[in-house]
């Protein structure tokens, strides 16, 4: 049952929730306790099972509750309704709690010291026969679930994510609101499109050829609302992003939109940490604040990854300078390039799991690898304790060009997989590593065409004070005031100090991403008019719940998500509609020729 | 200023919300008083206005601060610097807190009694001219103040409506949360068309053909969750209505949703009037609980509408009784049909306004009237009690065919303008009344084909108890359970019982409405599978929000509001795209005729 949220939600010490108020029940299912015994209740739940007509367990979102069914004459009615009731018919019971028998109490059940005796019954609504047992709907396949998802919903883990998740973002408001002074706005989300804004579905319109666009986040409404003097806005707000088929992504999600004027980055850090903390579960893991803090280039060079995994060393190594006097060819090949390195990770006991290897270090302190021909003595045992090797660890070595090692990150994620589907216990499952990745690139190479530059935030990003006059010198060298918060090795939120002078935003605009500034001319000039200096974040909240509930996929805490096709598969959305339908939008289907062949035949 | 809002939107007693955390000002500039003189503060603001380089207003969302400008040598650049900023800069400004001199003290401003003697300032922001002055932008055509939106809400008017309506949401979400044990839910918005659903807005997927839709309402999903066992949901969701150009309709607005289980009508109405109280602005006249209620039948009757303004009497009276004997041709002739009748209303002190009159109250008790040649004593002196004229009230007459009399409920509001506009008090301004409309019937006939029936709620209501029989014998005489909240003769909320039977839902469908009930097979099994008798409800909050602030349209308590025609005059949406950015979507633009022609040449 759902007993973790009793006491939650509220800052009022003593204030728990009216479950009862307003319907004619006196409790819910999970809520009767020996104090209870002897007053007459009336519960509505699901029926969860039924036993040779003498028992039933009554389920609501609280808990389950026994039913006792009478067997006198007088009841005889009570008897035949409650044992013919299907499995998950809606009944409402009226009777007596009484304590259980001496020894048939359930200590493992919240109200297994009572039974409620049933004087009275209806069944509300009869539930014909499952496509399949409720119990072991997780082990069905996603797509059923999903077609069913009004049965999936009454799982206790989903009615405990979606409680759980409501309950945080209402902590998350009275901290911003009640305790900071931010104000919740909402901002439009039928716009228009942005540049680059490709990913951005299209609504069309009344006016011919006119088509409005579902932002991916109200990144322009929120810099417009400082502007517009006010001063601290939040907003838990949906977006939109249209990537095709990708796992794990969601067409529609929801982001805690923050902003604040006459901030600085360490002003945001504090924020969030005080408001991850202030609505952080209680039956999780305590928080620490401040969360630590890396530069990008320190997460690049020593995780191989902007979104380092913290919860665990395997640290990338430069042993380069070990190896320098080595004579093996591709280590002599990378060392000189002007970037070249050799890196390696040590896996702690890698030696457990066969799939990778390369250095095996043996117990008796000697080295067991193809390399170790080319290795003397020396190089041996200063590369056993630049990397601190134990017995039966394993190296992985990576040499190359680039100072980033993105392969030994991913290598250092996998190897930590196997490490532990081998059981060995590497990473804490109830930990909570959170961490700032700061000073970013304001601009990074394009990945088709890395002579021009794209922007590694998005364009409003500001950038590094120490930095700003490089802008105009050599971008490709300037920092930015761009942060990202990870947990556990994932992406949950982002943001920026923002520019705040016309003049530097066309600049980086025009000159620096060759973009056509026009379509942005709006908040361009909203900067001429006295824009006070702002930034802000956003944090993924679905991707955090899911963290924080330790859910395999974030439509484990989303009520009705899409599938990877991006498909509701309960009500069948996206569908199609008739010609008629779409004339008010001035549109017609392109279909592809070959379903225009099939339709002529 | 926006003082209002200091000490509200938090249950804790003695809880400020702290205004300056994060952020290096000391204090907003609204908040400075004696009690601070001696301090040395750091304020960032507006610039309001500067005098002659002896001082200047500045300006936050909090209030106005006097400071005072340094005229010695030593801050000569601070001079400079703060004598030459243009209106509307922005500023940061250091100094000390010091009384006003004696008799210089302004008691209407909450900061009068002080002034900050400036030390070091800094313009973060300058103001290019602006193309108006902001005290006067109110006066502005609407156009432009939606081109410049972030001028706009500088006012205090936006600033105090856009926080008041963060507040109260605040204040709803705390009792539904965290008093009485709602989940705020979040449901899709990308979806699918529902039957009749000529109003959605449409989104062309990646899949050739079809489209998501854009939801007017949460209603499937709420009633799906409630299937789903949650209980009790809320959230405040983002709705869409594509109804072209309508005045006061904007394409996406926001409603209160609510939906519970095991409830019924009166369960849901304490739960508003709950709520309400609840969220109420301090600052406004107090609402009284429980509100009124009126059945369907008795507001057309008595008002000649469903949603009545209850602020004034003037109600409709059935005069019928009282001219039956006279010899008025239109009388006779329209008491001679079946459901014939004479209707009236009697407008005191109705003389005052001379555009409408028909029958006048003369100082001598005699009327004055092109009728009264056909009335006689006896009838003039029946129909001044009947109506209870008394001397300079005028009384308008409507005869016809029907029960109701939407005529006179027309006139009677347009009469409340004409007498207010002539200066009488009819409705006490800062009053609000709310009311329950309640026994709508459950369907109508269809306005274009009035043998076809149509909801007049939504096909999900459930029948009145008492008439749950009549459905499958005569429709047209079954009362819903559906009931609407109106305030002060706006409809603000409307909801109903549901209908949890899939046979009597197939029923409505199929039988009475004749839809095509398989758009909806997946709500409708659903009722299958133990779906528990629920309800609930939607509030207007943009309606409501603008009728407690006063606004004139609900443009008013919207950050980025669209204008009459749809638009986003600040960021020009909806825009143009171009073919390759449809083609994704499988979709072209069918020109009109004569814009193709016009291409052409």
């Amino acid at each position: 049952s759902v007993q973790g949220q009793a006491g939650w939600g509220s800052e009022q010490p003593g204030l728990v929730e009216d479950f009862n108020s307003f319907v004619t029940r006196t409790n819910t299912c999970g809520e009767l306790r020996s104090a209870h015994v002897g007053q007459k209740v009336t519960l509505y739940g699901w029926v969860q099972y039924q036993r040779q007509g003498l028992f039933l367990v009554l389920r609501d979102f609280q808990g389950l509750t026994q039913i006792i069914i009478p067997q006198d004459e007088a009841h005889s009615h009570v008897k035949e309704l409650l044992s013919n009731a299907p499995v998950e018919s809606v009944v409402r019971v009226t009777g007596i709690v009484s304590s259980r028998p001496l020894g048939q109490e359930n200590p493992k059940m919240p109200t297994g010291d009572i039974e409620v005796k049933a004087e009275t019954a209806e069944i509300l609504n009869s539930c014909k026969k499952l496509p399949f047992e409720i119990k072991d709907f997780i082990k069905k396949s996603e797509a059923l679930r999903m077609q069913y998802r009004y049965l999936d919903l009454r799982s206790f883990r989903l009615q405990s994510n979606l409680r759980l998740r409501s309950q945080m973002v209402m902590r998350m408001r009275e901290y911003l609101c009640n305790l900071h002074g931010f104000v919740d706005v909402e901002t439009p989300t039928l716009f228009k499109r942005t540049p680059g804004g490709a990913k951005e579905f299209l609504v069309p319109s009344r006016e011919a050829g006119k088509f409005y666009s579902l932002p991916q986040s109200p990144q322009q409404f929120k810099q417009l609302l400082m502007v517009g003097g006010l001063d601290r806005y939040f907003q838990v707000a949906r977006c939109y992003r249209d990537e095709g088929s990708r796992p794990d992504r969601q067409p529609e999600f929801t982001q805690i939109d923050i902003e604040m004027s006459f901030v600085d980055r360490a002003g945001i850090q504090r924020l969030i940490e005080g408001l991850l903390q202030h609505s952080w579960p209680e039956e999780r893991a305590l928080i620490m604040t401040p969360f630590p803090s890396m530069t990008y280039e320190e997460a690049l060079a020593e995780y191989g990854t902007d979104k380092p995994d913290t919860r665990f060393g395997m640290k990338i190594m430069d042993i380069g300078d070990v190896l320098r006097g080595s004579d093996i060819h591709f280590v002599q090949n990378a060392l000189s390039y002007p970037h070249g390195s050799i890196k390696a990770i040590c896996i702690p006991q890698g030696v457990v799991s066969d799939e990778i290897m390369q250095i095996i270090c043996r117990p008796d302190g000697r080295l067991k690898s193809l390399l170790t021909k080319f290795l003397g003595e020396k190089e041996q045992s200063e590369l056993i304790r630049a990397l601190n090797m134990q017995e039966d660890d394993v190296v992985l070595l990576a040499a190359g060009e680039h100072k980033q090692c993105s392969a030994l990150g991913a290598l250092r994620l996998f190897s930590a997989s196997l490490l532990e589907a081998a059981g060995l216990a590497l990473r804490d499952p109830t930990a909570f590593h959170f961490l700032w990745v700061v000073d970013f690139p304001l601009f990074l190479p394009k990945a088709k065409n890395p002579t021009e530059l794209e922007s590694a935030h998005h364009p409003f990003t500001a950038p590094h004070p120490s930095d700003a006059s490089l802008l105009y010198s050599d971008p490709t060298k300037v920092r930015s005031q761009h942060y990202d918060l990870v947990l556990n090795g994932n992406e949950v939120g982002g943001g920026s100090i923002r520019i705040h002078s016309a003049e530097q935003q066309r600049f980086v605009l025009e000159k620096v991403l060759k973009e056509d500034s026009e379509v942005l001319s709006h908040l361009i000039e909203a900067l001429e008019f006295g824009a006070p200096p702002h930034g802000g974040i956003a944090l993924g909240l679905d991707r955090l719940i899911s963290l924080i509930v330790d859910a395999p996929s974030i439509r484990d805490v989303i009520a009705f998500p899409k599938s990877f096709r991006g498909r509701d598969l309960m009500g069948s959305a996206p569908d199609y509609v008739t010609p008629e339908e779409l004339e008010p939008y001035h549109i017609q289907v392109s279909w592809p020729l070959e379903e225009k062949e099939a339709k002529k035949n």
